[in-house]
């Protein structure tokens, strides 16, 4: 099992502008091999941002990057570049195997 | 829903003797109140350190505040002091409120 997490440094005040955004996207993530379950986080509040994070289970590593080569992918991520006002900095992606569970 | 995650900087060649301490740990966390799931997960590798990061669902924040301030926990971390040398650093918690589920 893969978990795919990508960080978002959300300028304070935006919060409620970048949940919608997430809110009323459509990935068709359900439809991607290997997909197992999409969560959006919300984390820790600094000073000058709160952290995002997106969280996405696959079945392992393998079927995560074969989504990001696919035009699913590419499709999902069509308008990411805008709207960088409600951001510090780029988005961090942090790819974890899971290896142990209980 | 809730996701507390701690995140550890494994110095570079000590990750099995890392592992291999989380396999052998006995938390107890199953017979915790709004437990819902462990899971230890190994990220990306830098230069001087690879990270991981436990990841631990429950009910909701409360259930975990709960459980931070009960004898299970303190037990569960009556080691956590020792073998500073794995690390770089102390871990760094970060704690998630789920607000999107696919």
């Amino acid at each position: 099992m893969f978990i795919a997490m990508n960080r978002f440094k959300v300028v304070r005040g935006h919060e409620a502008e970048f949940e919608r955004l997430w809110a009323e996207r459509d990935t068709h993530l359900e439809a991607v091999p290997g997909f197992q379950e999409f969560r959006l986080l919300r984390g820790p509040e600094a000073d000058d941002h709160t952290l995002y994070s997106s969280h996405t289970v696959w079945r392992d590593r393998d079927a995560f990057v074969a989504w990001t080569r696919s035009e699913a992918f590419r499709n999902a991520h069509a308008g990411a570049g805008s709207r960088q006002n409600l951001y510090l900095g780029h988005p961090q992606f942090e790819g974890f195997e899971v290896i142990l569970s209980d």
